[in-house]
């Protein structure tokens, strides 16, 4: 059995709690918690819920720590900080700052002879790799990524930071015609509004300015000014009704030629009822190869590029051999 | 440079030195045939063709010999034997038969200290890796191969073994319906039948009877029995007119739920417009991924399970993580 702790529970770490379950060479050790351990209410009886500082000994019998915080303040400090004392794996996102996150966590899991896996989940993880895959297979050709439809949580969280809005939830949308330009082998060069689309639904504080808030969404730089972004204002009781999921998915694609001119298409999508839910199973069958990698001596920090697929399976090689290839 | 040797020189053999071209650290460095060499004209200058018997005493300067032959009688001969001597690549496509040749082939491929690869394509290949990663990352769920629109050289090559017929092509085709009830998440038991249907344009020789070629192709065992199938007749000059390529693709779907319930579908799919011009792009994409192998001293035979995503890749590992990560 692969031993699994779970630092930090919130949607993710829950996510993470439940993916242990459909997998039966793993199981939860622990969740590992900043808060009172008192106060975390978990889904699985027996396990302990404990305070991360008990991490700090490095005895904790954990094979994998999966780290289910967030990247814009918890990861970047987190990751190099445990990767110095257990096999660590995270879902760190911010794009731009991979290479200096690599960087740091790498240090830190050679220095404590660990393995750590970073930016794992479906963008950064699944996409990547389909990126990767796609390029290497056509050397000529040009790549495109779609979200949605679904829930952007920071979109989300800045409308909600808007004074007057009381909640709100974001769909990012790909464009149907852009994709279909792109899968037409049309090789379109898109820009950023003829890609996606946003749509908000937003609950208004009481006597808050509908006009002035729809305006400070539509006009809001980096989030909303590029892109075509259409704004409902609904009740409390229809986002709850309505929007309580966080589905979630999207679209990777390469389009090139062949040395003869013979067009191809490589195209990979998901369609997500749960975003988290979905990471969650992704980050659960990696630290499955985080477990082996650490067992057969490896050290230092790995991104899914590095990582062979047979790695992530509990299967026997020759059954997988037999049965999927 | 990696050096790449050719064995055999048919569709994928052409296929295999264009896609070299694509890549700017590999070369071509010799055509092996079992014809007369002086009979084999090639596209690139420069390059020798040789006689297959000249690997024999295991000293051509290849890094990589990609053995470009058929999956019934000459991979399960050749792979084994070449590889024993030098670091190989094949596309050994009978799924039924894989673990004997891999097993053959891993004898081999230790005896001789070198690296072999086997069943390297898109099926077996990019859609196995896709079932593998999927089914990692769904335990719960169920799997869906669907192939075409696109050419079944085999299936073309059963119809012109009917008395009466010259030429013949035949395509399958994947039941829009059967894949949309899939994408919707219904989780379908689909028949043979309402997976694919197969269409045939057969051209018939002088005074042939159409309808008894028609009755033979459709109630044909294992090849069209099962399957809806419509035949049109067409003239020689059409055939090569409208049906001259060697189009395909298909797709791979897993559909699965969270251990809350949550529905999740992962999609890859593939539009070929040469089948054997992408098959090669794979083989070489992989070459390079045993060529490093092997530089590494690893040995044995392996699969596109066991090579990590980012020894396809000329480029380096900072700037993968960079760029596409």
């Amino acid at each position: 059995m692969t031993r699994i702790g779970i630092l930090g529970y919130g949607n993710l770490g829950r996510g993470i709690e439940l993916a242990i379950r459909q997998n039966a060479d793993m199981e939860l050790a622990a969740v590992y918690t900043r808060r009172d351990p008192a106060t975390v209410q978990i889904e699985t009886e027996g396990v302990p819920v404990k305070s991360a500082s008990d991490l700090e000994a490095g005895t904790e019998p954990v094979d994998v720590i999966i780290i289910a915080g967030g990247s814009a303040t918890d990861l970047p400090e987190q990751t190099p900080h445990f990767a110095k004392l257990y096999n660590v794996v995270d879902s760190f996102d911010t794009h731009a700052n991979i290479p200096s996150h690599f960087a740091n966590v790498d240090a830190a899991a050679q220095e404590g002879g660990h393995v750590a896996l970073i930016s794992c989940g479906w963008d950064p993880g699944l996409f990547s790799l389909n990126r990767l895959y796609a390029n290497c297979i056509l050397p000529e050709g040009a790549d495109y990524t779609f979200w949605g439809k679904g829930i952007s949580q920071g979109h989300s969280d800045a409308i909600r930071r808007i004074e007057g809005v009381a909640d709100a939830k974001q769909y990012t949308i790909p464009v149907e015609a852009a994709l279909d330009a792109v899968r037409a082998g049309e090789n379109p060069q898109l820009t950023t509004r003829e890609k996606h689309t946003r749509e908000c639904f937003v609950v208004l504080e009481e006597g808050a300015d509908a006009e002035a808030v729809e305006r400070e969404i539509v006009e809001m730089p980096n989030y909303f000014a590029d892109y075509d972004t259409t704004v409902h204002f609904i009740s409390q009781e229809e986002l709850d009704r309505d929007h309580a999921g966080l589905p979630h998915g999207g679209f990777v694609l390469r389009t090139g030629t062949s040395a003869t001119g013979s067009p191809m298409t490589i195209e990979y999508s998901l369609k997500l009822g749960s975003n988290p839910e979905f990471t969650s199973s992704v980050l659960v069958a990696y630290a499955r190869a985080v477990a082996r990698l650490a067992a057969e001596g490896a050290t230092g920090c790995k991104t899914v590029f590095d990582i062979a697929p047979a790695y992530l399976s509990a299967a026997d090689p020759a059954d997988l051999r037999a049965r999927l290839l």
